[in-house]
């Protein structure tokens, strides 16, 4: 990934300074970060350490808020200060008035993350069309209302390194990756950190797009495709706008950058949600369907679906790895994992083609007796973990006859030494050297298996994610699952873009 | 639940004495937990307690395994000793020559872990005929060969309290309760314990059957109708050996105890998987399907909502609650969770009904003015957590307007009081002890209301289980979800099972 000023043509587009401003002022903060929202949301601008001291609190009565000299309104700024953007969470009939004393003050960069506009019937709506027209009198541009704001993990890059700015209330920060979010849902865009961080989900940048009064779903889709830091890009959406600029827009994109995306629309009870929450009407399941299958954009109803998907695809895009078809092969201990996931390989349109006899024979050197290596290759319980790990997988992907490879039974080898010292067992001190270091002993290998033969190999363990055996994985950055439901279908997907992606550029 | 020994049927049940075995024999384990799993596996029975000073390991070379006297073989035992249950992990060629052992003996009761029998093709077959002869010769039942062995978290209950019998090989066990599993694959009966324990399912008895060559799935169907312990029963199906016993105990079972199974068969690769793993053929989808339809049990082919379902009726059964029709009520602070869950809810047929004009009204008076009361009811940012999680459920629970009720929402307080004391914020003492006690504060209501109502309350928070913020919930019992994917499913299914039940019962 490169970034210098010259091959970065998003610092030409219009969003580029709402993710990146150099000073912001914050209309809604205090001192109590728990009960009002924007205080939260101040304590991470000041955080994400970009902005550095260019940061103005508004405020009524207070002087001082979390550290800075707070003005009692935009206008008693100095002259010297213009901030490059206000951030705004208060009720939100205060809010054309504070537009308008941004206009004055010449502030064109607004996020507004008060609710209470189109989506709550006829006084919203007209407050709606007041800062449409305070906008366009003023030449301003603004994400919201009714949003969560914005993370930018690549804040000022390349010039600033691990700098962020982050308007989002959760009091945590993503790891910042390849990954960009536009989400008409702020818990899309925000509530998810706790799950992506846990699972090495990298997120560049995550947008909360509220209302989409001024700024839509299109416009980021046009930003994530000029921004260099964006590979992979997510969606959530329960109204598309301006369809026909989508629709070409998506098609463009998601030929070089995969698109995953969440429709929440197309029941009755959604509508009404979707109605309530963001003032706009969900359409049709089939038009979505439509949609989606023209511009290659992978949907799901899931969230934990759109975060593995997302992961995957990150993976993919920054090692430029994908499966070039759909035969997989399963490499495990475990015989009800492995028919499980052979089920539903099938199941996802992937096939488990048996082994030639050759390859048989060469597996069968390696395993006990009593072990199958018709594919799957079920090793049952064996201690060579380098046969499991190394030894097999590189047989089977230098065999030419699969695409892509799943291995289940990662194992802990410090919780049993944890497990014996805790219960008075003997133990020697060169299995506690080898514990500590068995999982990097079998990962290295497989990275530059990987990187050799451009063959995916997924690793599963039957671990909840959060146990730190799968520190090692994200390290090496080899792509790891924490049950056997999932891999199956992220590698469908991935071969299902590949297959996309081959048939658009033809 | 209750257990004294007249009103538990399961105590004349064959297989009790497989679970809890007075004393015990272990073929195959040493002083090395790592490389010989038989270890871990004696490591677990020692730390159940139940057996307490009843342990006898065969050796042919260790005077002493893991702190208990070794014998050099069965026959070498006191003629004092006649153990209960004799527990085999050793190579397959040794079984039938320690079997006769058994056999002269007088040991009644086998596991045999070992695999290399029938699911390796002629040789195994050959082995298999000759431990059914032996066994039949000396009247020997026996769980296995090519299993993990058994979990029974109620050994000897009520008798004896808080002792468990354990010879999977995982160094963990899991937290007792209702939910019984007998499997087809060790993976599913033991590694599951990882999440099982962390998204707190109980499990009281878990079962690796393995090959079936003795007892089967139909045998254990049949004690766990009889156990008074077991309220919900799982099921990972490869196979089924005698399907017109299986159908009848199901159907006669499912009407009070329900059951949640996966069947791995059904597709080219898993039939191939499913032939080396327990040398079983799996059958065609649809026989499965039919089956399943006929019996009420509810199926799936993924492991998450496995563990899920049963979860979900582990509660529903032990707190005698269940949805008595479809109409589902969301409440949240998040209007992309509410349209997510009011999809998915309608694509698993649930429906979510707009409130009456009355109850809007009432809830309307409790919620910000730009908050939706329709259904979902979505009350954006409020930091009243009491309408949240008290007061309007409470409302829709009595206004007879809805079945179920599902709350997002859910926040760990102390989380951001660990943020604010680590970076220096000011904090008063009041809402440091506010954040300590919110969650019992809102959980204790929700407990009796679930109780009066007995209408069914899921909670979802955005955290990963693991997160400390759960515990409270794990501990007042109220169901608890991670995302809001899984908890509409688990509705539905638990609406569905109430509907079957309420049909037979007719």
């Amino acid at each position: 990934m490169t970034g210098n000023s010259t091959d970065n043509p998003s610092k030409n587009h219009f969003i580029y300074k709402l993710l990146n401003p150099k000073s912001v002022c914050v209309l809604g903060a205090n001192n109590n970060l728990l009960t009002t929202m924007g205080s939260m949301q101040l304590r991470n601008i000041i955080a994400g350490n970009g902005v550095g001291d260019n940061i103005y609190p508004i405020h009524p009565t207070l002087d001082n808020v979390q550290g800075f000299k707070a003005y009692k309104s935009i206008l008693d700024l100095p002259d010297s200060i213009t901030p490059e953007l206000a951030f705004m969470i208060i009720p939100p009939k205060y809010i054309p008035d504070m537009m308008q004393q941004c206009g004055i003050k010449g502030i064109k960069n607004l996020i507004i993350t008060s609710g209470g506009f189109r989506e709550i019937g006829d006084d919203g709506a007209e407050l709606s069309k007041k800062i449409k027209t305070l906008s366009q009198k003023y030449g301003i541009r603004f994400i919201g209302p009714n949003c969560l704001g914005v993370y930018n993990g690549w804040y000022g890059y390349p010039e600033i390194d691990n700098a962020y700015f982050h308007t989002h209330w959760v009091p945590f920060t993503p790891k910042r990756g390849n990954v960009s979010i536009a989400s008409q849902s702020g818990t899309i865009a925000s509530l998810i950190v706790w799950h992506t961080n846990q699972m090495d989900l990298r997120i560049g940048k995550s947008i909360s797009v509220g209302n989409e009064n001024n700024i839509d779903l299109v416009d980021f889709l046009e930003f994530f495709r000029d921004d260099p830091q964006t590979e992979v890009i997510g969606l959530y959406i329960e109204e598309i706008k301006r369809g026909r600029e989508f629709k070409k827009l998506a098609k463009e994109i998601s030929v070089k950058k995969p698109i995953v995306a969440i429709y929440a629309g197309g029941s009755e009870g959604a509508s009404r949600s979707i109605m309530s929450h963001t003032g706009s009407i969900g359409g049709n399941q089939k038009i979505y369907d439509a949609l989606f299958k023209e511009t290659g954009i992978i949907a799901t109803n899931s969230v934990r679906e759109f975060l593995f998907f997302l992961r995957t695809f990150s993976w993919a895009q920054r090692n430029n790895i994908y499966p070039k078809g759909n035969r997989v092969a399963l490499v495990g201990d475990s015989g009800g994992a492995s028919s499980m996931m052979a089920k539903t390989s099938e199941l996802y349109g992937l096939k488990v083609p048996e082994f030639s006899k050759t390859l048989q024979r060469q597996i069968h050197e390696l395993i006990p007796p009593t072990a199958s290596a018709l594919n799957p290759v079920d090793l049952t319980f064996d201690t060579n973990f380098q046969n499991l790990f190394v030894r097999i997988p590189k047989m089977v992907a230098n065999s030419g006859e699969i695409d892509s490879i799943m291995v289940f039974g990662v194992f802990d080898f410090n919780e049993v030494v944890e497990l014996m010292v805790g219960t008075g067992y003997e133990l020697d001190e060169k299995f506690k050297l080898f514990a500590s270091t068995a999982e990097t002993a079998y990962i290295k290998p497989t990275k530059r298996l990987i990187k050799k033969s451009k063959i995916p190999i997924f690793y599963i363990g039957p671990m909840p994610f959060g146990h730190s055996v799968y520190k090692t994985f994200f390290r090496f950055d080899v792509p790891i699952f924490e049950t056997w439901d999932e891999p199956t279908k992220c590698m469908s997907v991935l071969t299902q873009y590949y297959n996309f992606r081959a048939k658009m550029s033809k």
